[in-house]
């Protein structure tokens, strides 16, 4: 498949002067989840989102801004990011022969991520200071240098998300009655209900999915009805996030969709985590949030018996094989190179 | 798309008794490489590989051999291997809800492929030995007790693995001049060779482009003429094979293609590894290998001006980010959370 510009680019900001940048980003795997649809008594889909060319949902988002600063004659992009952000905006930079800065919190920043900007040719710069400040000091930048802000407040990133929603559209035939995914900065809830809001509007779909956002309890200042939540703290570290950039944005989609928001606890998010491995899918921990809310809002009694639903699964779980290797706990066995001592492991 | 099973169940051993397990593989994205096109003075395509579900090709041969393990009623699978064909088996084996047994050689696993392995639910035993003692371990217990074997020599991987001649078919309208690819264990150019083989048999394809297995100089049996090398090592860990088992297929397919076997230096796949990550792909350095052989053929004349050229790019880079990090060399700057600061690092 071509990429999302090509795909959508009627229902995109494409003009005849956006080039038609790609990695082949997006027409990610629906996957049916045979054992989880039969234990939460629905029919539950997969959007894996870690088959990107990245490893992560920002490659569609970061695709279109990439495309919109070249037709805008930018030379060089800048972002803030501890992680799958940075993964993206180097790989599309780096593509186009864009000059890509990075800026990173000093001492966070997982070592897979780090790996990929700076393979992709980023050049980073680790700041002494929060993730809150880098964001606040490449917002000065590029308000100041000819210099193009690639963070979420880029208007085209939730134009390049908003794809998702089509494509799920597209291979459902319809629109599924739920649509569970993680909430951290909260703009790529937003921009699912702006896909389906658009899709809609356009006679492909009749209603609008229920839109239901997950929150990890120690980041949920949504699920909480906060504005902020301070030192947020989760081992979803993609989600670990107090004040999201587009609260108010994810308010209106779960209000419009008569939704919600919830939360879940780390070792629910773990546990949720492994349940989608052991369906073959292997995910970053803060993917398996929206897995995890629909485990738990079964639980509860809440999730009503054959609905259709699909959990958007974010990033590829080899961006964090450490966390894996914790969630697994286990240590091979190392044995003699025998006959004898390999079956005596396997078959006691 | 659905998975290969489904799209190419008529030229694959599928039978009315073969489940069509899967989990969307195939279908990757043949990535134009503007950059590299220009300076090789080709049109060369990337099959990017790594965006299976598991992160290399091995997915195709492993959907197969699994899907044919439970057709004849098999209830485990077991294999030896020190990465991607474990994370593949263990993937699919759990998807069916099938055991899964991984031999690994003590001490030689990399993080992120024994993380996927494990997170997947295989059963991982360390054998105090190099790979081969372990593949003769398995070979063993397949033979007397009732678990199937999904190493290479299961011949439903190869099966599997032609599938991506016919998508490179399917998706440039016709085969290309050249193929080049990493060589191994010489499964993968054996499988290319009989998918191309069988679409010009069906008459989709006029002539088999010639194939161009590459080998890393430590791991050269092929290129150098030799039945195996002792010792191999090189710091591409998924082509370090001394004795590729499929030597006599790839050999007929070098043979029949009027191709070539070259090898590559890790210098030079480094290089190619890098080169690949500034187009936006980030592979593994054994998936550089192809690539790394065009650029080396290039230098001395032996590529034509103006072929059609596919490069082969087996697997994701983040598998292995820590060849990665030790690729680029780079330690971020720590700066203090000034603007005159980061400017400063940026612009002097």
């Amino acid at each position: 498949m071509p990429g999302i510009l090509e795909v959508y680019r009627d229902l995109l900001p494409v003009t005849e002067n956006t080039p038609l940048l790609s990695l082949h980003e997006g027409s990610t795997p629906l996957i049916h989840a045979p054992r989880l649809s039969e234990e939460l008594g629905i029919e539950l889909h997969l959007k894996f989102e870690g088959l990107n060319p990245t490893g992560s949902f920002k490659d569609r988002g970061m695709v279109m801004a990439v495309a919109k600063a070249i037709e805008d004659g930018a030379q060089s992009v800048i972002c803030a990011s501890t992680g799958n952000t940075s993964a993206a905006a180097a790989a599309y930079a780096s593509r186009a022969g864009l000059r890509c800065v990075v800026l990173v919190p000093d001492g966070n920043i997982a070592m897979g991520k780090l790996a990929q900007a700076l393979m992709y040719g980023a050049e980073l710069v680790a700041v002494r200071g929060n993730f809150d400040e880098a964001l606040n000091l490449v917002r000065d930048i590029a308000d100041h240098e000819p210099i193009v802000l690639v963070n979420s407040v880029n208007p085209y990133r939730l134009e390049g998300q908003k794809t998702a929603a089509f494509e799920i559209c597209d291979v459902l035939g319809e629109a599924p009655d739920i649509l569970a995914l993680p909430v951290g900065n909260a703009g790529n809830i937003s921009a699912y209900h702006k896909g389906f809001r658009e899709y809609c509007q356009l006679g492909k779909i009749p209603a609008l999915p229920r839109l239901w956002g997950i929150q990890a309890e120690g980041a949920a200042p949504l699920a909480r009805g906060l504005d902020r939540v301070e030192n947020p703290e989760t081992v979803a570290t993609a989600i670990r996030i107090g004040a999201p950039a587009s609260a108010h944005l994810a308010r209106a989609a779960v209000a419009d969709t008569s939704g919600l928001f919830d939360m879940v606890s780390d070792d629910e998010l773990l546990s949720a985590y492994l349940r989608l491995a052991r369906e073959g899918v292997f995910c970053e921990p803060a993917s398996a949030a929206g897995v995890a809310g629909l485990i738990k809002l079964h639980a509860q009694g809440r999730l009503e018996r054959g609905q259709r639903v699909v959990a958007v699964v974010t990033g590829n779980g080899l961006k964090d094989p450490g966390t894996a290797l914790k969630a697994v706990g286990i240590e091979p066995q190392a044995v003699d190179a025998t006959l004898d001592a390999v079956k005596r492991v396997l078959w006691g």
